[in-house]
This record gives structure tokens, sequence and C-alpha cells, in this order.
């Protein structure tokens, strides 16, 4: 096991993942934000580097044939790609690093990244997410109609992850993901080092 | 696995474990304390089905050839053993319980109740760990020695648990145990109903 922590927040699109990493990188600024890779616009107030690296198709491209994302999809018809050497020199050096995820690169992530933790953010109800995706206004009709098809199969998808987290109060949530990474920090596999240097006292 | 969530509390004697569960049970009342049964005798302030149901030798036998115990065993000379009934009865009505073990009791709970969660409380050091035997001032000199002799061999098992707890600080250490309940609470093989719930919605 690596000697840092890799947190994967997934869950399905419009579920909060990102209020939820936002809120957790501001009370653990310990964290490091893995920051992904896409093609897509940015939205409004997203900034290039810090919630995104935006890249056009050709720029992409060239990455990805270069090997630098762990794992890439197209998701809505934009790509998304997790670049991986950072991860991993963050995580030989005992760091934490957060990343956020869609259900579809969390389970890539799961394969490459074994030890890493996965929680699942869950709606409160099947309504309320649809509820927020509209809400956030960000796509067309068009593209609600195939997010909303597609959250349905992520939700059942819920079953291979380490934690489930409802988000039904965005500080409950929060509180909650805090939690699981305080518990992963005293995991007896990652924390065997500490028990050695108690016996050779 | 069962509804309920079964949490052992373990660790060399002397190390705190006792004050650790005094607290969480305080601070998280829902939490159900499973009394163990001893033949030792009580320590001043120490309360019969609070604190240990104290049974004379006769009846502590009685109750092991009536099969009463999950695990039972000798200890610095004393009989210690834990009715499984109860507990059983508590996680099939989906019910939270903290057993607090020594390192022999919780190696065999762990094969009882599989599900169950062990947590080891471990001391900042070991010179600590004889200071804080010796404040104490229940045993005389020669169990002393029995237990600073045992107590090397214990911290060497903590790494058969699934959480590590360094009681350097009482708050510090009963708020990592309180961080863990949570995340197991979260845990996606015990509240996978929920998931299913949403996804009839």
């Amino acid at each position: 096991m690596s000697k840092g922590l890799l947190l994967i927040l997934s869950g399905p699109s419009g579920v909060g993942k990102g209020r939820i990493r936002e809120q957790l990188l501001q009370e653990m600024p310990e964290l490091i934000f893995a920051v992904s890779a896409t093609t897509r616009a940015p939205r409004p107030g997203e900034i290039d580097g810090v919630h995104y690296y935006f890249l056009d198709e050709s720029e992409f491209q060239r990455r990805v044939e270069a090997g630098d994302f762990v794992e890439w999809a197209e998701v809505y018809g934009n790509r998304y790609g997790t670049p991986g050497a950072p991860i991993r020199r963050w995580l030989e050096e005992g760091k934490e690093v957060i990343l956020e995820k869609d259900v579809q690169g969390a389970r890539t992530l799961r394969r490459v990244f074994p030890d890493g933790v996965l929680v699942f953010i869950l709606p409160p109800s099947q309504e309320e997410l649809w509820r927020r995706q509209e809400g956030r206004g960000t796509e067309g009709p068009g593209e609600m109609t195939v997010r909303r098809q597609a959250a349905g199969g992520e939700v059942a998808s819920a079953c291979w992850y380490d934690y489930l987290v409802v988000n039904d109060d965005l500080r409950r949530a929060v509180d909650k993901v805090k939690a699981i990474i305080t518990a992963e920090r005293c995991r007896a596999t990652r924390c065997l080092g500490e028990v050695q240097n108690i016996d050779r006292a």
C-alpha cells in the first residue's frame, strides 16, 4: 500500500460532488485536489487549472497518445481525463489526494489505484437529483434527458464503492466525508509503521 | 452482513480503553455497551451490570458450560467472558454495539463476528503505557510485571485489527473512534438498502 491516501468522490451528475469537494478542501487544506483535464467548455466561474485543465480536442488527443492519462472517457459528448503522474508522485510522498470523478471514471480508477477509497455521493431521492440537475441550468434539454437516463444506472453501480454518503444536506455530507478520511487515516494497513516504532521504543 | 454494527475496542491493559468507551457512550448514546462477565473483584467505583457482571467462580463456570459465552478466557488469573445472546439479538435488530476487550478476547471475537470492526488503542509509547499501568495502582508489583511482558506482544498484534488509534490525548482519541463509527455507518456493504430504495423511487 502506498503511503498516501487517494479519495475518489463520485456519484451521478448534479448530486453535489463539486460543492462537497470545495468545502472539504477549505476545511482540510492538507488535501490535494487532483485537477482533471476536459474538452468541455468552462461553466461560469470555472478557472483553468483550478477546476479543470480546459484543453481543446487536439491537445487532449496528444496527451491521450502520450499516455498522460490514467483514465479518460467521453461523457455527454465531451472528453475527460485524469493525469496520472502527479497523483502517483503525491501518493509516493505520503500526501492525501482527492479526485472528483463521474461514475465511469471512478470505476477505471479503482483498477488503476486499488488502494483508492471510493466514496459515492447519493441524492436523497431520484426526483431530487432531477430537480438539482435542472436547477443548475448549464445543460440544454437534450443533455438533461441523457443525464437522467444515465443517473438511474449510476445509482445502481454504488454497490462496488467503499462508502455511500447521501447528500441530503451539504454540512452533514461534508462531515461524513471528513469522518471517512479520519477513519481511513486510522486504518491498520495504513499506519502500521507507527506500531512498529512503538515496539522498538 | 448483519444489520447492526459491532465495534470492538481493544488494546493493551492500561492504555485507556475504558475512558474512551465511557466518553463514547456519553457522546453517542445510541451505542449499546455489551457488558462482559468476570470473576475478578470490582475496582473502586465499578458497578455490577454496568462495568461488568461480577460473578463468582462457580457461577462463571455454570455459564461456560451452558454455552452462554461466545468467548471466555483467563487473563492475569481472572476469567472474563462475553455473553453472546444479547449481542446477536442487538445486531439482528440493527443496533450498534460496543465491546471492550483485551487483545486475546478481541482475537476470538473477530472469528465469531467476522463483520465486527476492531479498533486497537495504542499508547503513544511503551514507556507511557508502563507509566499509566503503574498510575492506576490497582495491581500489585507481580501483576505489573506480567502485564508489562504481555503488552509488548499485544502491541505487536495490532496488525490484524481494522483500525489503530493512538491514545495520546483522550479528546483526540475519542474523536477518531467517533469518526470510525460514522465512516462504518457509510460503508457500502452496510447501507446498500438505502440505494435500492432510491432506485425504486
